[in-house]
């Protein structure tokens, strides 16, 4: 606290993001990165891009990237929105469709930025009680509401929802946008792209620091009905009209067009979390049924905390939250082969 | 407006960049970039971190980038902020440090992102008139306020206040925050860094997008006090934790450890800016006294849109803006040698 600060931070609880080691000695499962390099050609499309006109601005419209976006969804190109990483946009979306005077729905497990966003733009929210499985508490998101916003798959649970459900959601929420954040949707889950041309109130929110392997480079994207696209472009151009910039604008690009290599680390690592998902099993850990690139773990006789140090103290870095819905309970990302090797060995030690 | 709209966006006008046309066949002095390129070790750091790295997120605190910086300027690390641009930084700035119950104060004519911030934070603010020969109305900036915003050097009008002013003006708002906006400084004014260690209530702001010829990176930095860093923080953390990509930290780190690439392309900039600034006068223009990389020029018989719309036809882009107070003025990017000649020669072909 300082006496300069403004009203609105003297009270807020910012969000806390996973530990970036910079010794890089830890197998690190704390973030979600993927486990494999970018696309060779999004290097390459970078390195081309490094040259003389980095002294101009980037193009604020994204336009060959949105294009890119466009063409492999079907879209037209004012359906697609490019942001500094799915946390900007999501956070141009709280202040482009909702209101202060009624309430922001989501489950109470999920995307811990969603209540930071609420609290920080001045929001009521209603956080609904997960089914006992961990699953999303759908029939509470129908009720009326200011808004939606549904992750999915969900994280940290991994658990998703089919198109049904979402468009469940959507017909029961017809006056109010519906966020649907597909940050992990390429590991398992159904996208809700094509549901855009019929429901004007769908936003779909996607990144490329997950499956296309580029957290590094800052970019995510918004799809939905050209209304809801020119919101997000409001709220951007009163705060940065540049927010992604050239090397970034031409790298996504590059990884986007190179579907085959996409799609080979994709199953890569769906094909590892289903060995680790058994594996964890087999050491009595309830493992919830995870579409991301990512597992959510309890083990019944060590407490959450307890692992997270241990396997720290181990080498390994993994996610972990002091709630109390959630205490007992591990996010650990899908790695290599060999590193998920190296988690199991170091639970070995513990258990 | 689309019915999904919030009430903030139903009514906010946004900030219009200048023009990026992606033909490249202009004469491009519409938005202030450097002339020349970046530096080369700034190109060459960004292609060694166009790597295997990228999978994983950034530096959310650019440690390695604000060392940089606070060591050039004998600052503390704790001193430092980095974010996507200065556009960014004064974006989180406005959130941190003023309040919606009292006024923002800044001149009537300066960097028009300044009124779409308070209108889209909810923030009252006074623009105040300039002196007039439009000099910043300082005593106007001194009265009691809810903060102050001064762009020196001033833009579009290139006109720069002494280090005592700027003192002048700190001393007489203890109170609140005085946010100076050093975007252009390198082209000719003091910097009022110096003055960071004895007024808590200072916030300098800067970027690598003009002198360090990187608007294509998108990268800026805050230096104040610490509680006013720690203020930055907390928006960034409310919004988006990880704002500058890892090329971005590389690049612009390696652009301001190549100091006397900076010093040349600085100095080229300015010698070109004074024989403009001669050859504008010999044509009856009035030229404000600029010290940034940009000249404010107006002629008595020639209307600022004629003259916008002449140059456009000729090949060479400026910036005009229809506003009562200004709309006789042409604000002109300093280019290269080159380049202004050719501007000379369109000049004189409407004249």
């Amino acid at each position: 606290m300082n006496r300069y600060w403004s009203r609105r931070i003297q009270t807020i609880v910012p969000y806390i993001p996973g530990e970036q080691p910079k010794d890089r000695q830890f197998i690190k499962l704390n973030t979600n990165e993927c486990p494999y390099p970018p696309s060779p050609k999004a290097l390459e499309a970078i390195k081309k891009a490094a040259g003389d006109t980095l002294r101009l601005y980037p193009d604020p419209e994204c336009v060959e990237l949105r294009s890119t976006i466009a063409e492999r969804e079907g879209l037209d190109l004012g359906q697609v929105f490019c942001g500094n990483g799915s946390d900007e946009i999501l956070a141009f979306a709280f202040q482009a469709f909702f209101d202060s005077d009624r309430e922001v729905v989501f489950p109470k497990i999920t995307y811990s930025f969603y209540p930071v966003y609420t609290d920080f733009f001045g929001l009521k929210r209603r956080e609904v009680p997960m089914n006992p499985d961990f699953s999303d508490p759908i029939n509470l998101l129908c009720g009326r509401s200011g808004g939606v916003v549904l992750a999915n798959p969900n994280a940290p649970t991994g658990i998703a929802v089919g198109l049904d459900t979402v468009e469940q959601l959507l017909q029961a929420n017809p006056d109010v946008v519906v966020i649907v954040d597909e940050a992990y949707v390429d590991f398992g889950a159904d996208s809700a792209v094509k549901l855009i041309d019929r429901y004007p109130n769908l936003l779909v929110v996607q990144t490329a620091s997950k499956s296309r392997a580029l957290a590094g480079l800052r970019v995510g994207w918004a799809m939905g009905d050209v209304g809801l696209i020119d919101g997000l472009r409001c709220v951007r151009d009163s705060v940065n009209s540049y927010t992604v910039d050239r090397l970034a604008q031409a790298g996504a690009a590059a990884a986007i067009r190179d579907e085959s290599y996409f799609q080979s680390i994709r199953r890569r690592v769906i094909a590892t979390r289903e060995w680790v998902e058994k594996a964890l099993k087999e050491k009595d850990f309830t493992v919830l049924p995870s579409q991301a690139n990512f597992v959510f773990a309890s083990h019944p006789s060590h407490p959450g905390k307890e692992l997270l140090e241990g396997l720290r103290m181990r080498g390994v870095l993994v996610r972990w939250w002091d709630k109390p819905d959630i205490k007992d309970w591990l996010r650990i990302s899908i790695g290599t082969d060999e590193e998920m090797a190296a988690l199991m060995a170091a639970l070995d030690e513990i258990l």
